[in-house]
């Protein structure tokens, strides 16, 4: 089949990559349509070590399912973490944190770009009819960003900042203004700003940011430098979230976090239902992000186009 | 008046030093015993700059007070943050964190280890009669080891470690494993280990910590080595609580706290009425880590005593 296939740091078009065989219990699914994410663009530039078919953001279709052939045709979009259902964590409903984890093109198995791929039918979710693959590509980052609200609760009353209004930090933003919260959105580049707008989701610039102030700071930049941006607007006994991933460390001064008592929370994959739930109510408008569409052939540029700076989503069309 | 002073990372005992004069609303405190720790010894090492008097946990009886004669003669304990009330933090009841405030022997105020100190008398706690000072001195550590539960909730089947046991891992235990709390502390030394053996809790070696096991990790060692075990032994989605502060930055990979959605939460000061109950009502035990006791005029060697690897509670008996 055709695929993008990612090895020490370089990415390619292949048409020679075997179909993937569905072990029991997982479906085959000929994808339809996939994002390239953030995450994507980390790993080429080496932030975790892979080799392989990229790409963790799809809708697509069950082509075969041993275990459950009436599930054949359903239009689905699937949970990317790949996971035993016995330890610990998958134990205690955190089955994100499976200790044997593989997950869809990150990690230990072939990702989304390509003809097709493998996924347990149990993380596959039907579609609903009234949702498009445009704003169903947006299921698993959507769910990412309402992670936050599984782990922290966000209040009315709370001054909230986004840093970064990128592709995650849009569907963020798109998701807390639902809160009722004051929110600003740190928003570098003029589509960015024109999107926010769009929702009515005010912007400040980034030297505009008032210092201390914040309840919640969501770091969302992608880059190493947002953590300080966040440290300076976050309010005394406030929050940090942090979603970006990147390669490098960061230096950080420990004792002031004890001293201003500020909260760090890493956050990451989160819950697909409510993702889609948003959308079906058209709470949220993911598909306003939708910047370029490429072929599968055309994926190693499609790739270069993500990764200019201030690209918003952008799509790799396989099935027509 | 006698008063250990610091200045440019030195200490020395005076006995020149004016007796402080109190502002409108304060009340003047004469020290029967203050209790040296680590903040003061960090102090000296320079983690903050500090000119005066430094000691913040003490026993005092009230000489002077203009505006509640009345309160003459108590016997008290004293809230270190010396606040404005009217600051956003102050309105918030997160008075701690008030932008105008100062500190008791530790910013813009001259602290304990003298023969008297100053104090608003609504920072001033009545000490109920049946608290000896030898317990009474503690109120103040032990009201920062209560902070913690004021920030995150311990749920009784919680794995809870304790990462240090001098003298605030101690303390933090004894409130800790009041919870039920499924509680280990790594301790390094024989006495250490005698005194959480005393108080029912379990010790565990550093090198047999189970690595991503504990549900809460606090780290109270106090150095900077700290922070890299407590990341190693917390489970993903897990909480760390920073009670260390000390001079240097930390290398921190925080790519990896947003994979394992650690939460990261600094603590400082809390609250001291709690703190009392627990005294008075004999659930926890703090004198048992007084080691050694000093006049003022031995004060250097107080804090000599105090730094040494290990040392537990050191006190200078300021009034006979």
């Amino acid at each position: 089949m055709k695929a993008i296939w990612l090895e020490n740091n370089a990415l390619r078009y292949r048409d020679d990559v075997p179909v993937p065989e569905p072990s029991p219990g997982e479906a085959l699914v000929a994808v339809r349509l996939a994002g390239i994410c953030g995450t994507d663009l980390e790993l080429v530039k080496g932030y975790y070590p892979y080799t392989g078919i990229p790409g963790h953001e799809f809708v697509g279709e069950i082509v075969q399912s041993t275990v459950h052939p009436e599930r054949v045709g359903d239009r689905v979009v699937g949970e990317i973490n790949v996971v035993c259902g016995t330890c610990e964590p998958c134990l205690r409903r955190q089955s994100t944190h499976c200790e044997r984890r593989s997950v869809l093109g990150i990690m230990n198995r072939h990702g989304a770009f390509a003809e097709y791929l493998c996924l347990p039918l149990t993380n596959l979710m039907t579609v609903p009819e009234d949702i498009s693959d445009e704003n169903a590509i947006f299921v698993e980052p959507l769910a990412a960003a309402l992670q936050i609200q599984e782990q922290i609760r966000i209040s009315p009353t709370d001054r909230v900042l986004i840093l970064g209004s990128g592709r995650l930090g849009q569907l963020i933003a798109q998701t807390l203004v639902l809160c009722g919260c004051d929110l600003r959105v740190v928003a570098r580049y003029h589509k960015q700003r024109e999107l926010l707008s769009a929702c009515h989701i005010p912007c400040i610039d980034e030297n505009d940011v008032p210092e201390r102030f914040f309840d919640i700071v969501v770091e969302a930049t992608g880059s190493s430098g947002g953590f300080a941006l966040a440290r300076n607007a976050v309010r005394p006994g406030g929050t940090i979230v942090l979603k970006s991933t990147y390669r490098d460390d960061q230096q950080v001064n420990l004792s002031s976090i004890v001293v201003d008592e500020i909260a760090v929370v890493g956050s990451r994959c989160g819950p697909f239902a409510p993702a889609l739930r948003l959308i079906k109510n058209r709470l949220v408008n993911p598909a306003l992000l939708i910047e370029a569409r490429y072929s599968l052939d055309n994926g190693v540029e499609a790739f270069e186009r993500a990764a200019q700076t201030g690209s918003l989503k952008v799509l790799l069309q396989i099935m027509e």
